[in-house]
């Protein structure tokens, strides 16, 4: 009986690395953003208003950071009319919009990162660079 | 190291002159409305519920009102799909509905009406008044 | 008639400073820890959660942070029958625990720190620690 | 059988004559509060937050004034203990904070006042104003 299982778990470190390139990625696009991560149990990790940013960006930016740590994909992809099932079964914590993105390492997905307060487009392209600044970190020795 | 920024917040005596436009708006148009002023942080700063307005209206108008100033944009703009997505994301706090306008001071949002209880176009009628009477009322000496 | 008035707010950068001097009050102490930093509305600006921080202090610490931004003062000092029912009154976000501080610049209530996951002494020091930095940066040229 | 039976509300415009005498009573104290006016059927139907006033006390305000308005008496009076049995059981809208005071026509409670921000006894003394004032208002011809 195999009671018990190997997991891996995003630091707070690795958190604020990933906020830290999603910042930076928003304040080179001249957008400020909402940007949330949050481990692999939905819980939040690390978060960042930045100026000028939608206060009510708070509650979707770290609800798209859940959705990507939950799919293991990021968020967008779901037929409309399916979209809003999910979120009404879910007490909206579910989201289709663009913005949330999951943290994968060794295979494994460790959280996801969640970004909210510009188009859905700048949204993404943030979370996209966060992510890969988060890839890279883990190729260095 | 920049730790603190300088802003513009709304007077309670600002919000009243709001109100106070709004309702004589809606008093005009034979239209009982509920009325609602917030802040740019959201939180709400005044508001009235005319008689005859609807008490479902108290929520939604609000809403309006925080839409309004986290946008700096009037409601309704949003595509059909999208907005519904938002509302679910934001526990139905960012709404679509008609109604909303920001309030604006200097090129600053400081704040958001938002007006709910006629139709969506009667809504924004009211709201866009109160707008014109505290636009009016920045240029006074 | 006064509609608008001057007003000072905190900028992320600010509450960034904030969050990294808890955290390292907070290692130095071997005591992981929850950090929110909110503004003057009370609306999140940063958070962290530090590895093996409690994920049930990410909703105390944000809403010590609440409380002492809206008080003006360090959390803890209501008498204990009155801190029940203003717990009540506002939906739990007031709270009597030890932990919040406001974050004060040029005489204004900019907004507040709260930590949790220690003991309430532990919290309330993290806090301390962070809003000393917050005072020692903005005495910086 | 009686399917019916006549009933008195409060006006939106006494509701705002409430409102105004809370504000003047806060001001020439020199504390600034939240004012809240509900109908007999708890529903908001004037609200203000004077400069400087606490954004949780929004929601405490309106809570006092829902209570008196039920209770037909001012906040404050209820045991202790039981006074946080009956917070738990209306998830918090019943409230003991001093600062509630029913709205009372004709022998007839048709609503109530709520004022938060200071202290309790402040509180109290500026809805107690407002609610002379509105006494005063009935009397006249």
């Amino acid at each position: 009986m195999t009671l018990l299982r190997p997991s891996t778990k995003l630091t707070h470190t690795g958190a604020l690395l990933v906020l830290a390139a999603a910042e930076e990625a928003a304040r080179a696009m001249g957008v400020p953003q909402c940007i949330a991560v949050v481990d692999e149990g939905c819980n939040l990790l690390a978060f960042l208003r930045m100026d000028g940013a939608r206060v009510l960006s708070i509650e979707s930016a770290t609800r798209k950071a859940m959705t990507a740590a939950v799919t293991g994909t990021p968020t967008g992809g779901i037929a409309p009319d399916k979209a809003l099932l999910l979120a009404e079964a879910t007490s909206g914590r579910m989201t289709n919009l663009l913005g949330g993105v999951p943290l994968v390492a060794g295979g494994q997905v460790v959280g996801g990162i969640g970004v909210g307060s510009g188009t859905g487009e700048q949204d993404l392209e943030v979370a996209q660079a966060a992510v890969a600044a988060f890839m890279r970190a883990q190729e260095q020795p």
